[in-house]
């Protein structure tokens, strides 16, 4: 496995790798979700390219990014038993250096949700991404479904700017109690981190009530709003359920539906979803 | 050569090409300017890709766009002489289906002289060059000198966004009496094409005072001024002279200087530039 820094190591070690080249961006402190994509691009291509970097762009000014957890040692054994065959991870003096002044925005998709809370968060995960990919020229890119509007925003960058490459969504992984492993569950402490079980647990109603026949976006929102209310250490900051595609709220359900929320457990931000009327392949089992 | 519609067809015969590709991106209506860059391309590379599209994007509303010249069987003739592996003519659908929504701006050097006159232009350039560049993955590609700021532009977005390709700019192409060619020549009667030759004779003019040892922007740009206002038919929209990396006006010449403009003859707008401090090379020579 080769460790680059610049994008002229990169470009070297990209040269030497014949065949498909699966690329999985990630910002580092990588926990099961992230190895399970790493997993699938190396059962489905050649060679496996893993980018590290916390991109300063996609947080906002109030936001995590000096807080953000870090461990590059502890990545790089991850990624060397899993079969990786370049590991990327650039300095913000490679990604953005003096006079760097160029961005990519995708509109429509972007206003809601998550693109609502955090008004230039995409325009920052738009940009490093298109980076990753100019830089890397992978055939295909692994993306989780945990952060679900992120891949509808990159899968309409890719379509948008003609790139030749394939978008690969893997389902959530999750803790045995339900709580979708993310890198910022590490700042919550016992007490929170007990609390948040909540998220997928009123996902589970969503979808008992759904499978029970209710097609009412009102009513399934308010059996989950019963579940937050009962847990005083988390605060909702929006639930959604909206079309997958366009990802504008839907009232009654009549095809399939995004359920995404997200809350705040103290001072973290925890995001979670699930899709309602898609058949139960298990993949993305809510557990318990 | 093939010729190519689809991007499911580009990439089929772009799969093809072993070695190095240049790209040429073009709007069609080839001139012998297109056909310098074609023919550095087919130097310099193993094949040669020239896409041919009216990018709409990148036109204001009062523009030509509908106006703008096209000539596809004559363009298809010219690029088969020339040696061309593949032209691409993709239809607006192609490039711009429905429910489009990602572009990509560079932002100061686009703010000045052309970005100034026309404020959405260099939006579009840069996103249609980028879906060009994502689509071909080319190794170099290829542009006129003519369009000095789109040079600037589309540089800054290249290294910015991590492509990996090299950028060959190319000399200005004039007709015997220093007219620059342009598709949009086409537009001028016999008046104001003979009219239209003060654009070059202002730039010989200012590398005739600034090799007398002025410096001074003003005093240059007086010089110009009086052959213009000798030009009933011409209407100076803008005269700059400018730091050619940062676009930014100058006052006192201590290095390089773009000199550009750009004039109305009648209702056609023409652009012309020059770089002052360049030792001559004659490639960029103004005629006559």
């Amino acid at each position: 496995m080769e460790i680059v820094r610049t994008l002229e190591e990169l470009h070297a070690a990209r040269k030497k790798l014949e065949g498909t080249v699966g690329l999985v961006p990630t910002m580092g402190f990588l926990h099961a979700g992230h190895i399970s994509l790493v997993k699938k691009a190396a059962e489905t291509c050649s060679h496996v390219v893993v980018s590290i970097f916390v991109n300063p762009t996609q947080f906002g000014p109030t936001e995590d990014f000096a807080a953000y957890p870090r461990d590059l040692d502890k990545d790089v054994a991850l990624l060397k038993e899993a079969g990786v065959d370049i590991v990327w991870a650039p300095t913000e003096d490679v990604m953005y250096p003096a006079g760097y002044q160029t961005y990519i925005t995708v509109e429509d998709v972007t206003r809601v949700l998550e693109g609502a809370m955090r008004p230039t968060h995409f325009k920052g995960v738009t940009t490093v991404v298109a980076k990753l990919f100019n830089a890397v020229q992978p055939d295909k890119a692994f993306f989780g479904q945990k952060d679900a509007q992120q891949v509808v925003v990159l899968s309409r960058m890719v379509k948008d700017l003609n790139y030749n490459l394939e978008m690969v969504v893997c389902p959530i992984v999750r803790e045995q109690d339900g709580l979708a492993l993310s890198s910022r569950n590490t700042y919550l402490d016992t007490a929170q981190r007990k609390a948040a079980v909540v998220l997928s647990r009123s996902l589970r109603k969503a979808r008992a009530v759904f499978a029970s026949g209710e097609r009412s976006s009102r009513v399934i929102r308010a059996e989950m709003d019963t579940l937050f209310a009962a847990e005083p250490l988390v605060k909702v900051q929006y639930i959604s359920i909206a079309d997958p595609d366009t990802l504008q709220e839907v009232e009654k359900i009549d095809r399939l539906a995004l359920v995404s929320m997200a809350v705040y457990v103290g001072k973290t931000r925890l995001i979670d979803n699930t899709i309602l009327g898609k058949i139960d392949t298990g993949l993305d089992d809510l557990h318990p």
